[in-house]
């Protein structure tokens, strides 16, 4: 299957499922219609769905396809949400002050600050609910638990909170590439290899595969984020639907900052190497896994 | 036992266990030094620990004492954990812009914002890091993922984060009591009633004991939440250790604003008899339950 078609039919998927999952009854009446309204917003706003489509395809590697739906999308959909909420935090004034995400205003410009604090806060805890919702999943409570841990350790302040930290405080700051390299596998690294690695323990990963997930899911969340700094700097804001050059206008340390753009293209590239090499204990089934590795090498927002 | 004993030998041991959880080694060396040190300035600057202490002592009623300790606490502690990032989050300047919480100036003031709302968000994700801990918990995993369950539930848009929006957007607007009523059941009626039926389930409570609990939980919440009204009204910055007052300067609706001071204080009283009623099914096990009930009538901060 082309890449991009796979691509497509899981994020419909997925979006399939966020739409089930996300209270859409409870906008038409209800005392919270205003504040589930924000939430639905950021999280229909468009976006890859790229951490819920790589839960996805980690299972598939694993186990069989068919059975593991319904196990795995409340999962991914509890990703997604994790995901939208860093966004909206991110975007707030007091972090990153954007005004656009994925083309569209973003969440405190529409809801104000107080309401996109609330949405993003309402967003992360929806996640969990998601996660230990006994109706929505018939997977092992043993497995379940574990995974609610997985990603609230990489979502949380030895992981992605704990990253944005060191982000936002190492603006304007001469610091060594180590402390960049932290702040990638933070900020972004942390939450995609847990997007993966639950996906795989879904499916029933024994030690082994979950550690070829674990280094595949490091390099391909390294491979996205430094096309992520690529395009920063390489692109218009048109084409990125938020702000292009922000990280340089905001003293931000990127890899194109201290690699020059065509050393930085060669280390994603390694990094996709990598990640497709930590798979070859798979068969064919994880196919996915490595287009998906090979297509963020070739995206363009 | 003499109640205000109890209370203090059940907080220090939640300061206790909350110590031990809160990783105290990671300020010493570590990237995230200063984003964990926030999360401990809030989460350590005083409080009642009224939610955790009402967490064991819900155990207590139903099972056992020792045996329940080490299950309930990590528990106990989660509930903190969310109770505090709702603080932080609260006191911002975009909600509720309060300099001084418990005598001590609020998250934002020392860390910034972005630091506070980093802190909050770290907050919340650890308490479920906490709940699914398998490491820190003996308890079934059925239980604990009813356990998670109710408490995200409670926490999130459908609970405390709703009733926090459903508040900043009715402050200096006319509305009818049903929303005040809603207000409070939500932003902290919820959590508090959680609190209870996580430590009973915990310990093992039947179906008619959730219940008995559950109506417990509701008239404690909202007795607490009467008595905050009151002492809102009626006490100086100095005795509440934040600013005191503000409520009306606010345009909040509150008990006194509708009832006026004595026919309120005659609504926590008629709350805490109906809170005891609900306890009629347990034995004196259930002693530390009535007597916290009791208390919160004659709690001065």
């Amino acid at each position: 299957m082309e890449i991009k078609t796979y691509l497509n039919e899981q994020r419909l998927a997925v979006e399939d499922a966020l739409e089930r999952y996300m209270l859409a009854a409870e906008v038409e009446n209800g005392l919270f219609s205003t504040h589930i309204e924000a939430m639905r917003y950021s999280l229909f706003a468009g976006g890859k769905r790229i951490r819920p489509i790589l839960c996805l395809a980690a299972g598939e590697a694993v186990g069989t396809r068919p059975s593991l739906d319904t196990d795995l999308l409340p999962i991914a959909c509890a990703l997604e949400c994790i995901h939208t909420y860093s966004l909206i935090h991110d975007d707030l004034p007091a972090m990153d002050n954007d005004d656009l995400r994925r083309g569209k205003p973003t969440s405190h410009k529409l809801y104000g600050e107080a309401g996109a604090i609330l949405a993003g806060d309402g967003l992360l805890t929806w996640a969990f609910d998601l996660l230990s919702n006994s109706e929505k999943s018939k997977l092992l409570p043993e497995k379940r638990l574990a995974i609610i841990h997985l990603i609230a350790r990489a979502a949380g302040s030895l992981g992605m909170v704990g990253g944005q930290l060191l982000d936002i405080s190492h603006e304007n700051k001469e610091f060594p590439f180590e402390i960049l390299r932290a702040i990638h596998r933070n900020k972004t690294g942390a939450l995609i290899t847990a997007s993966i690695l639950a996906g795989g323990i879904a499916a029933g990963a024994d030690q082994v595969q979950q550690e070829a997930l674990c280094r595949y899911g490091e390099q391909v969340g390294l491979a996205f984020q430094i096309v992520d700094d690529l395009l920063n700097a390489t692109s218009t804001t048109a084409q990125l639907g938020k702000a292009a050059g922000s990280d340089a206008s905001r003293g931000k340390a990127t890899y194109p900052a201290f690699f020059g753009i065509e050393a930085t293209r060669q280390k994603a590239g390694a990094a996709v190497e990598e990640a497709e090499c930590a798979l070859n204990i798979f068969d064919a089934k994880a196919d996915p896994l490595r287009a998906i590795a090979r297509y963020i090498l070739t995206r363009s927002h």
